[in-house]
């Protein structure tokens, strides 16, 4: 890698804290630069404007948030379970994460009235978030794991705003309460609502 | 009421788009000089900072919020479907408010990494509105109306949360479809999980 590269990235990996914290008006140039070492010429010869470095410490912050919490579950084979797994890690995996909480939550927030390459950014992103638990519905209803009848639409956009809505409660609070709510009320939803019931019994006479 | 207080409770209310809108640091005074048609030292005569004015137009934002979501509430005699109005109001009863969302969602996020006193009060309203939910809920319990063993608590967190969840989505992509999600899902909690089973009996019973 380029050392012009390097530098980039690390102003891009020192940034995204603030921007996640702050949000993209709260983060001071004078924090930028205490976090990076570098003079604001030093920032702005990698970067076009602020919104440009925002954005880029929009999508590491938003990368790092997605591939924590599929971490560990590509390999699970049933797609309930799978999709359980990211719920527990939405819950339980928050220490490798950028500071600040949810890069979609605050971004979405952020940037409502205003902001539109952030706000892009972040619509861009829970779309494709979305599409992603959707596709693992889809597949398990041809694996005949999940109801044929459920909406892999709908299942999937639960998930988001039950994670989303908690999350959201839990930093206001500075509890874990409200997530971890969240997150058993979204299991009992998966295992009762979603889970197809051949699938169970099929399971059942493997076992026996 | 005096003419200074006139005055002041004006500044609040035109302020409060702008906070909720822009959040703190995005509030620009030229904004709020330009909203409220008064120079620096004429809104600065009536608040202390602007971290007061935030305050009090987080309080005026909010009030306004809770009074919309539980108008036509209070005389609804059964909780289960009191409970539901709120959720429904929650969905439709959105011109009444002071523009930007939820100030509630906003001001929780806006403040999550500093400013202590908007944050004190947005978790105080949050608590609040937690034990309001609760509190029918309870009251339900009492008239037989609710399952026994649910947790008033966990009810009033389930709805809080479901709902802000889905308005987050809704606002980022600018289409109902979250929100409105989030309502049938929690209606359908609220029916299957919540509502007395004896309940409905006694209706039917009533009815017949």
């Amino acid at each position: 890698m380029r050392k012009g590269e390097i530098t980039r990235r690390g102003i891009i990996r020192k940034a995204a804290p603030i921007f996640n914290q702050k949000g993209y008006e709260g983060a001071a140039l004078s924090e930028l630069m205490e976090a990076t070492g570098l003079e604001k010429g030093g920032i702005y010869r990698h970067f076009q404007s602020k919104q440009q470095l925002a954005a880029e410490a929009f999508d590491y912050a938003w990368a790092t948030a997605v591939s924590t919490r599929l971490e560990g579950t590509e390999q699970i084979a049933n797609a309930v379970d799978r999709l359980k797994q990211i719920v527990w890690n939405f819950r339980d995996r928050r220490e490798g994460l950028v500071p600040g909480g949810c890069p979609l939550l605050n971004t979405a927030i952020d940037t409502d009235d205003g902001n539109p390459v952030l706000r892009g950014k972040a619509r861009r992103a829970l779309a494709r978030w979305i599409e992603r638990l959707e596709a693992i519905v889809a597949e398990g209803q041809e694996k005949g794991e999940i109801e044929a009848d459920v909406d892999a639409r709908e299942v999937a956009m639960l998930i988001v705003s039950g994670l989303e809505g908690g999350l959201m409660m839990s930093r206001l609070q500075k509890k874990d309460e409200a997530i971890k709510l969240a997150c058993r009320h979204l299991e009992e939803y998966l295992e009762t609502k979603v889970r197809a019931a051949a699938s169970e019994a099929t399971k059942r006479g493997k076992n026996s």
